[in-house]
């Protein structure tokens, strides 16, 4: 099968231009198929507070008022995916910035839970792949903003990390799909603070281990089950490391890699 | 050849709620090819006033500087383009949102001016047909917001009246293209507050009449200005009258038409 890669590029680069440009053009470089998934960093917190819009956090998720939706659809499938698109076609590669409301590429129903509302928050039920797989075919490297839609006209804003998910599950059956979450850490390490704790590789059964141990840091935990998900629904290989070594990433000699066995 | 509509919607209707939604639903209901063009309406300069970005407006158009232009990508690209798109997919038009950038579809350059510095605005070079044409034939309705790019990296500011004509002039050797500039107004009239002084048909002779004679509102002359280059250019017809009224307008029993003799 032809191999796809898709990356998701993570907040705190976003929000340093000189290290998304780096990455950018790197990403640009590949020459296999690929798919870019980016979060939103911070700007659109910030848009937020200066539209002296409050934020309600809970359990680490933004609760999505309607205004709250406005901000980050602004930012995120305006302002940051369209300003990557222009910059990947400054590096011949020819991208196209995406929503999941774009050509319904990815369809999803406003979360549902027992107790909490989380506003505008999308939890995704398909992906488009027919059209996805369409677009790669014509050279054509799709960049998806975390907002999704539900069909019936509301705009959904949708966890960046989920998307990257769903898109390599629904693309497995057509591509070899390695599943890439590139952020501002070395990968899994036991400590976030010493690149040296680097764990090269994880597997269910460590995976146990490490986390029976409270060897992970929370925030990890969310990408590993997501990255376990993935590789049971048919995803080649996850890899999680640092966007700037995006290459090393891929090629097996930087970052976590995820496996099955 | 197949039929194709491309149709501006201008900034007034974007700016009312249940209007926009109207004319979405219309809009989707039109069973040939079709490609929707967006102005941006008030939204992006009320964001501006909200963040005390000042806006300098020069001959009727806004000077893009590095904060406007982050505005109105913002405001045009993200969120009227994604709300529209949604809209439309609920109507089961099955649309995909697109600033010049992505897929490469239209290429500008900054505008070069003897005297004057417009900022970030785009003139533009190329229409990317192939992909466009590739997209209608997927039954895929482009819906384009007013921003452009250089090919550099650099986004740009772009009349949507002249993005619209681009794509008619550019996509007229494929398709039978029919121009529509819909807005509040009815059309071209006499006495702007007076629906009843309709200007139903306008050729070359007539124009250069009624404009000798001060007949035209000024606002009006870019765009019949632009019919014209666009009918010269292999477009079949360039029709200007009232969003609301758009079926009508298609059908030919509403609006001014504008035809070469």
């Amino acid at each position: 099968m032809t191999k796809l890669y898709i990356i998701k590029i993570g907040g705190n680069i976003i929000d340093d231009e000189k290290k998304l440009a780096a990455f950018l053009k790197e990403f640009a470089s590949i020459d296999e198929h690929k798919i870019l998934v980016h979060g939103g960093g911070k700007q659109a917190t910030r848009l937020a507070e200066e539209l002296k819009i409050s934020q309600q956090v809970v359990e680490g998720r933004r609760i999505t008022d309607a205004e709250t939706l406005k901000v980050v659809t602004m930012v995120y499938a305006g302002l940051i995916n369209k300003n990557i698109v222009a910059a990947l076609q400054a590096s011949n590669c020819n991208s196209m910035g995406l929503c999941g409301a774009d050509g319904d590429t990815i369809l999803a129903h406003k979360r549902k839970h027992p107790v909490m509302d989380y506003g505008f928050v999308g939890d995704v039920d398909t992906i488009n792949t027919s059209l996805i797989t369409f677009l790669l075919e014509k050279n054509i490297t799709p960049v998806f903003a975390p907002i999704t839609h539900d069909q019936q006209g509301q705009l959904l804003n949708t966890n960046a990390d989920t998307i990257a998910q769903e898109l390599a599950k629904g693309l497995s059956g057509f591509f070899e799909v390695t599943l890439v979450y590139s952020f501002e850490k070395s990968g899994v390490l036991l400590d976030t603070n010493d690149d040296r704790t680097l764990v090269p590789e994880i597997n269910p059964e460590s995976y146990h281990q490490l986390k029976a141990g409270k060897k992970i840091f929370a925030g990890m935990i969310p990408k590993l089950d997501n990255a376990f998900t993935a590789l049971n629904s048919g995803v080649k290989k996850v890899i999680i490391g640092k966007a700037e070594e995006l290459k090393s990433l891929l090629s097996g000699s930087a970052g976590t890699s995820i496996v099955n066995e």
